[in-house]
């Protein structure tokens, strides 16, 4: 160890040290004094039972008064060495409380903290059993009429739903819920996903076939089961469909497939919900105390009402519907909106010789592919991050210490940096009269994920089609209305159309909450995603975490999960911890349910 | 670095430095003066493209003066820092050929070497795409009429064996055929495993329902895609048949089920093979380069011929046709035979209420499950090897360093101390007039697997069953006839019968040649596995190495690969890179192909 990281380690043992003093002797004072003026401690389920993070001195003061009898932190040990970086001290740090174990990352300014992470890794007595603690597979000795791993699979799995009940029921078999439900079954929480389409997986498959995935493979593990080294960058869909296929199958998850939930609804007295399926045809009630819509962060496909559209004698897809298979040749596509999937659908249309058109509403982020990569991901989520012993689960916990208040901070140079590496690419589609943004304050791609969930095109190779004109551009206008075999633009330009598609985008994950329970408890739980960040469709007030995802909703029981690869892998384990808790019987006193939003 | 260390480091740097400079020079003498009097040099394919042991300062000198112009080594480097054990340095080391990249373990006691490892691990230029090399999985950028993945991938599997012929036809899908398939997809040679079961791990699941994997999860990991952490220590047959399944699709393999070889026929004149299959009741001729038979180490099932057989009224099955299924209560069985199939298989009986009796015609070799694991296996292959550090891959090495010669001075003492602790165990066994063994010479279970691949039973709870009486046994005897409802033994014991299972073991893989091929290149090639050791069913004279086994036979393009979990893991490897050197021409001379053994 190097004089310098000793004494960085020492300095952070110290803090942690007076630390546990402080919250050990209930003494506010001395606890929020080791944070300085600026400071944030970010936790996920370890105090507070939520997703929150408390900004500045006082929200730490009355969260540590509200939940320290409850959580009892003990332990307080720096993991590893403390490191430097750019004059902030940071460092790993293990804890323990009442019923868990957990991990944090501390960063120090001049000795004081600037931001704490705090989170709950297991709960104790309820660890997963895996490498030392991992099942025998068979049980050694001789026992008369035994089971075999198969007999009771197959036993369990019959039952399941009709003798015994889950106490969990997913929504949505995508990789949110298979991630989830994978975390669920290591902890023997009963569960069991409902997914409309026939295999898993499809839900990729079923998408245009030139799809390949935008974030590459360092950030798209799947908990548990990492891909092989030779996996590709940018899995192609149907790649990852079937990798998903094979995960529920290894991974024992009881996924019903080609099977849609009808309506589910909560019994306060009961405490558990009917959630009414119908599968293969056939309809079943089943009772489970908890349930998780994963039905995509992307919620329900949303289609503008615009007039004439009835009477349109081409094609009207949503992008969600669109397939990329059929004779294009000379077709005049029109495709309205200017996201990833508006960017792709025009290229793959044009690649297959249509006359394509776009119709660009309003400003969008562009970013390269390969820049983002290596300028936005590199650090983390890369080969070079892999050699240099970051692993999949530090890059999450390092993703995660960052509070959102400051995260456009640190994101809005690294956007500068793209933005003039890439400036010609910029400037080309300037002159094509593409409307570029940086986001509302320069911070880029992935805030603007957070905020809104719209808004980019990660540029793998659509724009260079736009910049010089063999994907045509109309921007700043929208479709005013549709004849038979045209669209009359908002500015009267007139285009001939034999096909339409509606790449705008979806509803909040909110509305299936609607439909599938009920508009009251839709309304209370109010807007899923989004920080409240005050900027373009992500209204304040200000809530610092992203709404109701993950976390307890204004409905008792009821919970989102989504969000991309990474965040369903990260994300996921906590929501698995918190389900298992109530199974359990635990204490959950929830710390800080954030006001709702009706801004659906 | 510690003193001891460092010092230990720097000798052998001092020693590769030296025989680095002999080799150059083609100092033969140099060379084998830097060994010691007793030294072994075991080659993986680098030097020999061959598997070879060269025992003695002779031997050694020998293969340098044949191979060294054409292996041209280079670039002999120390890998990390050198330890001592119990008086013998050891070190693992990189160097290079003209064609390739290796790696090696050194042993050296009193500066000179006692063994010295040499494998090869990729060749130059045709590396495994992994890791910072990975695909892209995607073509950034536009491109007209692009096929997408799944496009490609429909279209290749279409026309392999059809349009396009494999380089590769491998006979046998399971673990053995599974692995060397995922590796020579990964080096992009083409490549049919024939199975004639229906679905991928069906080898497993038609095996008998209490079927565990007697080898814990740390010897079993395939290559590329180790188990979770999760995975159970014994796998249950169903459950590895499963993983085999989703193994072969994730690793895009041409897996052709449901396929049966009808004969194959090698042409001198174009070097290739025809490969008569009928696939899904279809015939096709395939014409690949190379032919591997994976047929399993075990071969065709070996059913004595029993005067009286044909007149039984009862059920009567080999051990591999044996599934456990049915209703046994009270039913009289009588399995023939004393190993790990016997012992399941009574075992199983016994816990379906069937009244079993055990023919022991020879002694077996007993070792308790729990007690190999930790005494045998768990110094590289447990959680605590996990922990310390040891990969997968390391401790395949480092188990592969020992020479064959050597591995029973080291396994003797091993089973001495299972002898002991488990005392109590034999002592009950041989009062139940058990015949038990350790080998010939005392080196116990590993060694007699080389050696006979047979003799063996790891105890998971049949023994106690014996040594108490709750399975019968008549122990040095055997069938002599059967009867209508009985059989009779050689001491002229008669027993009632309703059933007789014989766990009679298998013929060698060289009745597979045999079959498929033909009587006579299976008389040129000779028997496959076994030492040479001049132990029971392993006559000499030695060889040293696995006859027949992942390497050059006396067949051109011929080879056969399989052996447990861990074998068929580590030496696909080498089949692997022997297989593509000759697809992409470079040259391969072979050195020492050992002499052929009629003694199949």
């Amino acid at each position: 160890m190097t004089d310098q990281t000793s004494a960085l380690t020492h300095e952070v043992s110290v803090w942690l040290s007076q630390f546990g003093t402080a919250l050990d002797r209930k003494d506010w004072s001395a606890a929020v004094d080791l944070f300085g003026e600026e400071c944030f401690w970010r936790d996920l389920v370890a105090f507070t039972w939520n997703i929150k993070t408390l900004e500045g001195k006082a929200e730490i003061r009355a969260m540590l008064a509200a939940t320290i009898s409850d959580v009892q932190p003990t332990g307080w040990q720096i993991a590893g060495t403390a490191t430097d970086e750019n004059g902030v001290t940071e460092a790993w740090l293990t804890f323990e409380t009442a019923v868990a174990r957990g991990k944090g990352y501390l960063r120090l300014k001049s000795g004081k903290c600037w931001t704490l992470l705090t989170t709950m890794t297991e709960l104790t007595g309820f660890e997963e059993q895996c490498g030392a603690s991992r099942p025998l597979g068979t049980q050694h000795g001789v026992y008369k009429n035994r089971k075999t791993w198969l007999e009771q699979k197959s036993q369990d799995e019959r039952e399941l739903g009709d003798i015994t009940q889950p106490y969990c029921v997913i929504i949505g078999g995508g990789q949110g819920g298979i991630g989830l439900a994978a975390r669920l079954k290591r902890l023997h929480v009963p569960t069991i996903i409902i997914e409309k389409n026939s295999r898993a997986g499809d839900s990729w498959r079923n998408r245009y076939k030139s799809l390949c995935l935008h974030d590459p493979v360092w950030y798209d593990h799947l908990p548990y089961l990492p891909f092989p080294d030779h996996w590709p960058v940018f899995s192609p869909k149907d790649k990852i469909g079937d990798w998903l296929e094979m995960y529920t199958k290894v991974m024992e998850l009881n996924y019903w497939h080609s099977t849609v939930c009808l309506n589910a609804q909560y019994h306060e007295d009961t405490q558990d919900w009917s959630v009414t399926v119908e599968r293969e045809g056939r309809p079943i009630v089943l009772r489970p105390r908890q349930l998780v819509l994963a039905t995509g962060m992307a919620g329900m496909p949303h289609i503008p009402q615009i007039p004439g559209a009835d009477r349109f004698h081409g094609t009207q897809q949503h992008s969600s519907q669109f397939r990329g298979v059929g004779d294009f040749c000379g077709k005049k596509c029109i495709v309205l909106g200017s996201n990833n999937s508006a960017h792709d659908i025009c290229a793959a249309l044009w690649e297959q010789d249509a006359d394509v058109t776009m119709i660009q509403r309003s400003s969008t982020h562009v970013v390269r592919s390969s820049t983002l990569m290596e300028l936005g991901l590199g650090r983390l989520y890369s080969e070079s991050a892999v050699k240099a012993g970051i692993t999949t689960e530090m890059a999450d916990m390092r993703f995660a210490s960052v509070p959102y208040r400051i995260m456009h901070r640190l994101d809005i140079p690294v956007y500068q940096a793209i933005a003039q590496r890439d400036a010609d690419l910029y400037e080309r589609l300037s002159r094509a009269g593409f409307l570029l943004d940086f986001g509302d304050d320069g911070s880029g791609l992935f805030l603007k994920f957070l905020r809104r969930g719209s808004g980019y095109y990660i540029d793998v190779g659509a724009s260079d089609l736009i910049a010089d004109g063999r994907i045509k551009l109309h921007s700043g206008v929208s479709i005013q209305r549709i004849q038979e075999d045209s669209v009359v633009l908002t500015n009267g330009t007139v285009l001939p159309a034999d096909m339409i598609v509606y790449a705008t985008g979806y509803g909040s994950m909110n509305g299936w909450a609607g439909r599938l329970v009920s508009q009251e408890v839709a309304d209370r739980v109010g807007k899923c995603w989004g920080l409240g960040s005050a900027t373009k469709k992500d209204p304040g007030p200000w809530e610092g975490e992203l709404r109701n995802m993950w976390k307890p909703t204004s409905q008792p029981a009821l919970w989102f999960h989504g969000g991309n690869l990474h965040q369903s892998r990260h994300y996921s384990l906590y929501l698995a911890l918190q389900i298992k808790a109530r199974q359990e019987g635990i204490h959950t006193p929830v710390y800080g349910i954030g006001p709702m939003h009706h801004l659906v």
